[in-house]
């Protein structure tokens, strides 16, 4: 887009790089990103573990300098190639970005605040710039444009299920009681989801026998309504996958593309259709 | 319907608000309703949970008797718009209006009954009127048209599932007996639908070998027959939302039926084609 | 196809009553052997709870002798009007038939012991008169038709799983060992078909971090090539259903049947097809 | 391939029996080697249980023996007679049947390491070859076939998987914390894949009620996701196994493509159609 004939700036050039995936150096600074959140991520995961922050605690500290430098550098260069700063600092991934070198340097100030673990795992929100990356797999846009399409069906059968789970819970919250365990309906509606969906913790189970003539009745109904979302998101991909591949005849005369291969003549102008 | 030329008696105009959705009205009681339905259903759960019952007690008194007051007005109005009053009392969604605000009441007589607790639940019951106002979206009615075609398999993969889980849970009770807490025929059955339906509590596990092997066999039999109901409500979804995009054009001239409604000539023969 | 112009014996009569459901008075019979046979199934069911049998044990005992006598006049008619006495005794459902009637007989031999209990679950076998009965149902001829089609892809999938859980439970048997609970190769690979149907009991967990990450690994298989099974069958199941309602246009000189509606010529013998 | 006029050498012959299918011999001797790796695998399985290997001690031990000589002679014939003996030896499956039977000789030296029971379990990967026979089933080539198609969009869905977990699982963990068993990001990470499976064991459970809420929606996530693999797979089979039964033949006068095999004149114009 902006690359015409006159030579770029530093700014546009580090613009190209950072914000964009066209040009090959684009490219290799997405994976190289993609490298190193991955790499962060890890860290965090690897902090979180009590033995290894024993061991390697120092080690770790270390790479997150490292890490917490380099999305340092990445963030004040994105502010300053953006045309328009501002609208990047206060976008969805402009926080994040920053949301995600501030713990480390907080840590300076209070080198013991155990929150600040907690606040650290909020640069995982970085997988989201992954998300973003997609454009590098074609044939997901054909999976997302299915799953667009299901998506009302879907919420629809969202619906359905959020007022059944309701309806279940509170049934089984009377029927068992606090005694066995259902002390809330917020919670006896918890236990409608873990057997509607066929997880089954097992942490709240049904003891009186008509709580188990009902959770029968659910597991049997979470076990076949499995087939709705199912057969909505089965029905949508088969159109969009082959209509991705349908080739049609095209009219030479008005231009109607839509001509399964049987056609003779065009439906739109009536003009003889020539052989494929 | 009832909208003629000549001007509406209050009742009639009441009529239409409550009972028909057609006027904006209509409409913006329907939407009334159903968040003061859903309202009065957080009500009763959060009521449930004792950790809040203590601490907002009065509150949530104050609001139940709000809502009780708003459903009593909606239901003496029901009663007194309707052309056949006993007709309306006497049906399934007159009883369950009724039974949505006496235990309100009741617990003015008794006041420390704890049954009433329970008997409020029953208020949960008038999420019904939010599946009534299903009209609101329109896909769903493909999705129903599915599964009513779907029903009569799904029956008889129904009626297979429970002779088959009888026979497994029997053999079970036989296999590992009281003793492996396979109390009962009923119970051994109750375990042998957790099995099957992939839920798998834990509160019941066959602990002998031949039962594990049993158990083995039951699962990865549930694993593959829900590939039953799955196909049954596919294969009836895709007929049902392809039938309702394929609304054909045949040709006068030579029979070809499959011309989709924009198409002007027959693609066999040429002919023109006549307005749907 | 025994019902020409001579009448019937007493023993033809009661052939057709029994063993066809051609006849007014064979169905009626079925359905009055459905209800029989249900009701002994509840009657079993019921024994098997000890609170149950304490109250009711004269009752049960009772109905149970009725039911006994019921089916042992039936067997001795079958024996009686089966035009090959010897075939229907030592076929799978005349013995069922007479292990259905053994056991209460036994009682009268030895009426405390206790082995006759489990002994006389064997009537529960009775149950598959009822899928003998399936002719009632229309519907199931097409499902059926559908998963004997499936039948073989199946079988390939389940060989698949039965080596894929052989090689999942050994590697956990060798990671986690007898002391996480993985105490030999076949009660890991139980773990390990509880772990990939998604069941999960929990009664066996992996300890060991190696053993929750293959753990995990397990469960994503698992969940994915569900849609194994599910896609054999719904394919099949949407040609089965297709063909049956697919209707051809006929060759009216070679008889050929298979025809979409736009074919215009024959295309056995060249003949042009009639328009529908 | 190999069977020319000229007469086979023993080594030639050796190899078309040991290492091809083709003929008779060749898989008499496959069938042999899959019963044999079967009951090698029964014997590993059954060593592992303490209670078997108490017992029959004395006869596993011979009967191990008696398979370490059958499969050593095996891979000395394969080594002997195949053409380039170094490339088999460090094959894949050359090193697994070399591991296959070092575990037994090594017991010599060391009668009474635990580690070689260990060691042993190896022999279960001899369990490829059976995979490698595949030929033998022709209708398991569709299905790969399918599977191979849905690849690249099952892994798009597996990285969307992936990337779901860590995230819910980092939430997860922030919620709960350590107190209530979620005692690092991985471990909080097999739980949202025990969870959104529906795997379900119940070992680590949410104890908080924001920790239940966000389980909830977990759950659901993954009863309604597990819609997307079986989309993908259903869509593949179905297109792979129609175009399996659509060898089609085309009209050389009017280009109609759509003719099954059996049809002599084109539907369209009439022209005899020429044979495949």
């Amino acid at each position: 887009m902006t690359t015409d004939q006159q030579p770029l700036t530093l700014r546009e050039k580090i613009y190209q790089i950072i914000f964009e995936a066209d040009t090959p150096a684009g490219k290799r600074f997405d994976i190289a990103l993609l490298v190193v959140i991955v790499i962060s991520i890890a860290l965090v995961m690897l902090e979180s573990i009590p033995s290894v922050k024993q061991i390697y605690g120092k080690e770790l500290l270390s790479a997150e300098w490292l890490i917490t430098i380099l999305f340092t550098v990445e963030y004040l260069l994105r502010i300053f190639s953006s045309p328009k700063p501002a609208k990047y600092i206060f976008s969805f991934l402009g926080i994040i970005d920053l949301l995600a070198i501030i713990p480390t340097f907080l840590s300076l100030l209070a080198p013991d605040a155990q929150a600040l673990v907690v606040i650290r795992a909020i640069r995982l929100l970085r997988i989201y710039r992954i998300l973003k990356l997609y454009h590098f797999i074609r044939a997901s846009n054909l999976l997302v444009l299915a799953l667009q399409r299901s998506a009302r069906k879907i919420l629809i059968f969202m619906m359905f299920i959020a007022i059944l789970v309701v309806m279940l819970g509170s049934i089984m919250y009377v029927v068992e009681g606090a005694q066995n365990g259902f002390y809330s309906i917020p919670l006896s509606i918890y236990w409608a989801i873990i057997t509607l969906t066929t997880v089954g913790y097992g942490d709240i189970v049904p003891l009186t026998d008509l709580g188990k003539f009902i959770a029968s009745f659910i597991m049997l109904l979470g076990y076949s309504i499995l087939a709705i979302p199912t057969g909505i998101v089965t029905v949508e991909m088969s159109r969009t996958f082959n209509e991705s591949t349908d080739k049609h005849k095209t009219c030479n005369n008005c231009g109607e593309p839509h001509h399964t291969p049987e056609a003779n003549y065009c439906r739109i102008c009536g003009e003889k259709l020539s052989k494929v």
